[in-house]
């Protein structure tokens, strides 16, 4: 089939792992379904003990099979050491054909390329999906397709029942013997524990790792006892230091400023900026920089952010530290400025992943979103994006909350440069669609912004607002004049990879690369 | 049959609503099942609101049939106005055969009793049944037999699929119009929204109603709105004045100060009496009385409370306040002080009722345990009790967490005057039995202090202690010898209730009392 962003899907595909091929934003919006649910095994017994003497013993009380589904959440960043250890062990016990369903995987996970080329894994279902793995899976490696899903759409394909987690493997920073545990304390903060909620509550088995046991009860828990079956201690469940990053980039590339200041106009511009509007920004250097010129402004007109989210940094933190924000609901911190400052501020709140993005739940925080501030490895003509397959056809990117945001976002802005190096970012088609066209309002490049004619309102408030307007085929053109239109990167037909829409239906598909 | 506490509980009734008799404590535990799960609708998009303009609206988009399931809490105890005035609109609809599944009902619901009379209310499923419902049920008014459940147990059975909630009403002191709940701010605080938590988790429609709608987002969220179908906003949700009670009842009883002196020796004196240990006291006399005069042995002996559970009042907020508490894990409070007290004070925190005693999730805070202070109506030789039927038979108490407690505690206490009036309180046999022996430690009365033969290392601890220790014959020989035996209540054949146990299995049946 040609789905509704024109990309073919095939058919066969589809019918084997029972999709559909995407039909546009509303498609699946109001439509009732019954939830999954877990068989677990009930504890009334106080004296029955949670703890277990080593990861080994968890694994072997999990009952593991081949051919299990993994859950995995990523709040540790490139600091993670919890994948490679379960995966390395389970290796060791003879277990294969794993799926590791990950919230989002990195540079950490190199390792894991090389059980995938041993049959322990099979496949795997994640966000980002970069280095050794991404390799794997563009040269066709896996078993089964990868799936790459956004944050809000793997908390629907876990709550619809698309992913049945057996286990689920939670790393966290403290955690009492009796599973509470939570994302702050300890040796090894990662803030939250946003992605996991959803795992402990639809996964058979729960398994808590942990590095720093504390005393009962570890409360406020984000993930409840109720939910845990072992608890297991480990000497570190991360490296500290890859854990968060404290470098905030404060840009002074000129390019990078320009494009933040025209974010600045369009939001400052819109009709939504207004006392208690809602903001999400990235870490690029440029959304970052919007924090910044945006303060005066709200300072000047008396206007405050109602509630920022999204991945939280230190801008944000000190933007409510001036009385600027009134509540930061977090799914996921940046750095270490955010996990003290959520520690100590009461109006930065931590919220489970679907409470942020869900699309089938009864209202994500997503929906209640004015701006939201994106980048893009490659926008096209139909405003469609791209932030998975790099210019070489290979994984190596993450949805993240891109697709969430974008949609539900009264204006979702996409910030790039026309050009990467020799790479031109606005095109005719981009190479995987990530985000759909329908859900892009507005692209800002150094070369101009353009406005998506869907939105006719936002095109006529900017009129005679001095930005420099162009169509999306004005910077293509120009895009193409000045690095040239590239070649097309050369795929085989095999399908690697199913890019998910937010929905459960497939919006792209990512095909091996052919290799000479 | 005769199920495990030596009841008859008829096979007809197990056949036709699918029970089991009780066959003791332990025969659930471990067992794996798969959980309920709700029949939801989708809500991405980000216009569409869930504000509705009447009670009447919300009823209506939530497409009432006859013969639902309604879930309903009793946060607001003896204040709420949130069943009838749902009610009373659903019978202006012409709806019937609805059952009620509240987490309790109390006096402010008599005109319930009218309601079902009249064929809207087919059955009653809860934790308290007092007043006229209790007379109503007694007198064989219900189409289906009523169920008595814990406040563990309820969470079971809408947990297991037992009860499928068609629609929850959640009243709550504040929320936002995309239905963020708490259960503070606002005219009419109730402290915790605990006992809702899992109807909007596993009802297919949830409506939050009102008197205080506050900005979005109403974070942090006690019910989030990824559950919430619609919004109501009325004038009054209850009687602020009956929500809570300030009354803390400091007793001057000789009997009663008594009682709390054997308690409190008994619970001093026990191995568990150490650093760290838990406790839940209720609200009567006695039980306020000992958190008092342990406070001095605490402090003595450089004792403090790990954590505090339960019906949480000003006593308990002040031993915090003294730095002899850790932590105070809440599902409901009984005080104002106590509702100031969780809103000023991070560890002073609310927690599920599933996470307070719900026998079949992986763990529940009653497990974890050390004391608990409960009443009872009656208690047997065999030491079950009844916290439910009067002494003419008639349905007027609730079980509450009675037997969720006394299951969890190390040391299950039970504190009741030998008498009431001309009532024995230890018998030969319970009227119903609503807590099983088994769970039961130690009772203390006015006239000496039974510890339950089971507990032969308790019986050792206590040997020597000077504490006036008697068989549980021994007390009723003399309850009998002052009082007299009683003659039997009255009954009919026709069962008008049953008592659940926690795992879902029949404890005892009421019957249809006999009138004259």
């Amino acid at each position: 089939m040609i789905n509704h962003v024109g990309r073919e899907i095939p058919d066969q595909l589809l019918a084997r792992y029972h999709k559909e091929g995407y039909q546009g934003m509303a498609y699946r919006d109001s439509r009732p379904y019954t939830k999954a649910a877990p068989t677990v095994r009930s504890n009334s017994d106080p004296g029955r003990s949670k703890l277990v003497s080593s990861l080994r013993e968890a694994l072997e009380r999990c009952q593991l099979r081949d051919g299990m589904y993994f859950g995995f959440h990523h709040h540790f960043r490139d600091g993670d050491y919890i994948i490679n250890m379960v995966m390395e062990e389970v290796a060791r016990m003879g277990i294969r054909d794993i799926t590791i369903c990950a919230s989002s995987m990195g540079a950490a996970h190199d390792p894991v390329a090389r059980l995938i080329e041993e049959g322990v894994v099979a496949s795997i279902q994640s966000s980002g999906v970069r280095g050794r793995i991404g390799e794997a899976i563009s040269h066709g490696k896996l078993k089964r397709p990868a799936i790459i899903r956004s944050h809000g759409g793997r908390v629907r394909a876990i709550e619809e029942g698309d992913i049945h987690l057996d286990v689920a493997f939670i790393g966290a920073p403290t955690c009492d013997e009796y599973g509470n545990a939570r994302g702050v304390g300890g040796k090894s903060d990662c803030g939250v524990l946003s992605y996991s909620m959803v795992d402990a509550r639809y996964a058979d088995k729960v398994v808590v790792i942990t590095d720093c046991l504390v005393p009962f009860p570890n409360a406020p828990a984000s993930i409840s006892m109720t939910d845990v079956d072992y608890v297991c201690t480990v000497e570190e469940i991360g490296d500290p230091k890859r854990i968060v990053s404290n470098v905030v980039r404060v840009t002074k590339d000129v390019r990078e400023l320009m494009m933040a200041e025209y974010c600045t106009k369009i939001i400052a511009g819109s009709p939504y900026f207004k006392d208690g509007f809602s903001f999400q920004t990235g870490g690029g250097g440029a959304a970052l920089a919007v924090n910044g010129m945006l303060r005066p402004i709200m300072e000047e007109k008396g206007v405050h952010i109602g509630f920022a989210i999204g991945g939280i940094m230190q801008a944000m933190c000190e933007l409510m530290d001036a009385g600027l924000v009134r509540k930061i609901v977090d799914a996921q911190v940046f750095d270490s400025a955010a996990i003290r400052h959520i520690q100590e501020n009461p109006n930065h709140i931590e919220i489970s992943t679907s409470e942020y993005a869900n699309p089938m739940n009864k209202g994500a925080y997503v929906n209640k979103l004015d701006f939201v501030i994106l980048g893009a490895l490659e926008v096209d003509v139909d405003y469609n994006v791209n932030v998975v397959t790099g210019s070489d056809g290979i994984v190596r990117g993450a949805p993240g909350g891109h697709p969430d945001t974008a949609a539900g976002a009264r204006c979702a802005i996409i910030v790039a440069p026309l050009i990467r190096g020799r790479i031109p970012t606005i095109c005719d088609r981009v190479l995987t669609v990530t985000t759909p066209g329908e859900a892009v309002d507005v692209v800002v490049t150094d070369y101009g912004i353009a406005i998506n004619p869907r939105r006719q309102d936002l095109l006529a408030a900017y009129r005679d607002s001095g930005l420099p307007l162009r169509t999306i085929e004005e910077l293509r053109d120009e895009a193409y004049r000045i690095v040239g239109r590239p070649d097309p990167v050369a795929f085989e037909d095999e399908v690697v990879a199913m890019v998910e829409a937010r929905d459960g239906t497939i919006l792209d598909v990512i095909r091996k690369v052919k290799t000479e």
